[in-house]
């Protein structure tokens, strides 16, 4: 993984080479590039005698610390550039993109060296593929958080044998190069330069979020936020699905329960948000227009993405509370996207339901099936223990940033938008029309370790800081 | 329960009738207690020649419906009395009295008609042996949120069998007559005037809230506060513990977990946030003060009483977000307390502990404690259920608050302390140094039904109102 990041990390220099502006920080990147190496270099020489098993307890510690060590080596390029930036704010920004966040602490981004937007922007592309990898490949097999449900070779997966892991992954591959390649030829027909069109191409498909302006998507036209609408959906959803359309199994994801809801979301939130906003808005409103901006930006948020086209915290008190409950839910498990995940709040409402039924009929048998299969006990202690956790973070990570003088608001939203991988957070600091670079750097640092958790579906790391872990 | 509310409804205009002032309000009371009284025997006549066999569905309408039918008829004294007091004002004041939330819509409170006065201060008083009563009666036998876990005549309760019901029901009421003597002859020996001293003696046993001054608390002496702390701790303890001692089972309470973890939140947090205070402070800091005002404050809050001594949401950032996550806690199940409840934040740690050890040893089996009883996986499963639909509700009354314009803040603390009955929410406009009389109406009605919802643990009014309910 090293030698992979140290070759992406030459590429910002070598697109940018022929250009008129050139590679202004090309002796960082070439630096960068070499310690990253050399270090793989030498954790190979070091290693490749050993027995290659890996028992549960390796993979957590692989898993937990290769985010960890990757997005303080993805910072190395900030840090080493001639730009005067903090080791905080290098960290933060490395992080903020390898976890696909694109919460920001550079501000004039329209004027900033080209190859450290590049190479932002080349660092979600990386998270975006690296989490949907981690998706396949590791949690259902970690048994975390519930993500068994998707496990695709268990004895509870009745469904015909999928293609094994090697064709998946080639596939999964595949289908995230093809959508980027059109997102970044779609937004460069529509009026975009390539330079914005291939960093925002990357972005939207990682729904990572970061942009080449300070006003985000804001600075483009209606026709490429709508575009961008599209491609955030699209990085939003399970992309083994994408795989087994494309392998003949025509449907299976619009008739996932997952897909659903998360579209229905989509499609009822903006609406509902906009007729209010019609009915209470005092001056003449333009229904279409807003609309079309209200699901730019709730897409936006949902998806985890954090692009803005407008400050939406400004639209009324309701816009902001449902925008701070819309931090909560993220995409699709699968996906490149973050949050809670669409099939979280589908398992509860499960339980919920069964409940009621329950209280009204103590002798009755219950089955929970979700998407056709049966939901075991097991699925649903590990969803209920990560929900928990979830909380717990939230709350401890907010009483940090509080401590450090940062008020309610900020606290709050900063503290869930890292762990959910949004981005921006809400109010006058952090909210979309501001910026993370006022913080104290203690808070950089704590929300950089809130991305990287939240990313890590948060027990992986919580497990691996076990005491219970390291013993025996 | 009608005819007894009608003969508590007189209570005010009898106790103030020898005093100069007198009960200002008598033909209100009189009205009042007629009309419930008159309801009460007609409904006697209806039914007393029905069958008296109570099946689980029927428990259901009958707590869930006594509920908002006494709140609404315990607002008849303030909407008939001679002040301007809207329907929603009053139906807002009845409810938070009944419920012991302690939100008030009346300013001016120290010029205000003693008889009324009295008559919220009666009302908590009212609705804390309600709960007391509902919590040993009818919640365990209904299996609502985990609430049998306290079920004491059931096959898991393996301790020697308790007194009877009615042997119980007695010790509970004189325990909690006695403690309201004490706290009423405390507070009148420390300096408050007997009138002061019997409104606020009743309003600390029931965690309710109410005060007789704009002040809030604020008003009093040192002592005074300290013996208030005192006060809404005795309330916010299992009744049916102080029953046992009673009894003879010497040291009950104090092995409680819930009562442990209970005293350790009390004791720690005021520490911690003093010394935070003292450490940030640019000005010379009194830490004796500060810690006194702190635990008063923190207790009142976690105890879901609600009264104030200082504005605590101008203590910095620190402590606004502090006090927020405190309402949610609430008291130990069997008090007059709201809240989320200790127990089930215990239960959530037990499950996140049994999950983190499940990942490590996939094949090991565990057993749940809880007070050195067996936990049952149904009442996990309800307390879970309990869980999510509580942070639904809050969502769902946020956002129709928003919806009528109140900021993220108000609408946000504004749901969370109708619905955990705490009394006061954060921010300038209901914050601890101010009121709900400037909401408008709307919200008045919908916080009221959310402080209903909150004291019947929500899944009893969630099930009385599902479709399944009423079918068949």
């Amino acid at each position: 993984m090293f030698i992979l990041l140290s070759v992406f990390m030459t590429l910002p220099v070598l697109l940018l080479a022929a250009t008129p502006s050139g590679a202004p920080n090309a002796i960082a990147f070439a630096e960068s590039a070499a310690i990253v190496c050399v270090l793989g270099v030498l954790g190979l020489l070091l290693t490749y005698r050993e027995p290659r098993e890996l028992k549960p307890r390796y993979m957590f510690v692989l898993t937990v610390s290769s985010w960890f060590v990757i997005a303080l080596l993805s910072a190395l390029p900030f840090y080493l550039s001639d730009n005067d930036i903090s080791a905080a704010d290098a960290f933060f920004e490395g992080t903020s993109g390898i976890t696909t966040t694109g919460a920001t602490v550079f501000t004039g981004l329209d004027t900033m060296d080209k190859d450290l937007l590049l190479w932002r922007s080349i660092l979600q592309w990386l998270g975006g593929i690296g989490i949907i990898g981690m998706f396949v490949a590791v949690l259902p097999f970690l048994r975390v958080g519930g993500m068994r449900l998707f496990a695709t070779e268990s004895s509870e997966w009745t469904e015909k044998a999928l293609p094994r892991m090697k064709t998946l992954s080639r596939g999964l591959l595949l289908v995230y190069l093809v959508f980027s390649v059109v997102a970044v030829v779609t937004y460069w027909l529509s009026g975009m330069s390539l330079f914005d069109a291939f960093n925002h191409g990357l972005t939207s498909i990682a729904t990572g979020g970061f942009s080449t302006s300070d006003l985000s998507m804001g600075k483009f036209s209606d026709l490429i936020l709508l575009e961008a609408t599209f491609f955030m959906i699209i990085g939003s959803l399970p992309f083994f699905l994408f795989v087994r359309e494309m392998h003949g199994q025509h449907g299976v994801l619009f008739r996932d329960q997952q897909v659903r809801l998360f579209l229905g979301i989509l499609f009822a939130v903006p609406a509902m948000l906009t007729l209010y906003r019609w009915w209470v808005s005092p001056v003449p409103f333009d229904p279409i227009h807003n609309y079309a901006a209200t699901l730019f930006n709730v897409t936006s948020v949902v998806t985890t993405t954090g692009y803005a086209s407008e400050d939406y915290s400004a639209w009324g008190p309701l816009a902001f509370v449902v925008f701070f409950f819309l931090m909560f839910v993220g995409g699709c498990s699968g996906s490149t996207a973050g949050g809670m995940k669409i099939f979280r709040f589908q398992l509860s409402l499960i339980i919920l339901r069964e409940q009621l039924m329950r209280l009204l009929h103590p002798r009755a048998v219950f089955t929970r099936n979700y998407n056709g299969r049966a939901v075991s006990d097991e699925i649903i202690s590990s969803m209920i223990a990560y929900t928990f956790i979830f909380l717990l973070c939230l709350l401890v990570i907010t009483v940090l940033l509080a401590s450090l003088q940062l008020d309610f608001v900020t606290a709050l939203s900063g503290a869930l938008t890292s762990l959910t991988n949004v981005g921006p957070g809400l109010g006058d600091i952090i909210g979309p029309a501001g910026n993370f670079s006022p913080l104290p750097d203690a808070a950089k640092w704590i929300l950089s370790v809130g991305m990287l958790m939240g990313r890590l579906e948060i027990l992986s790391v919580v497990i691996v800081l076990s005491p219970g872990f390291w013993r025996g």
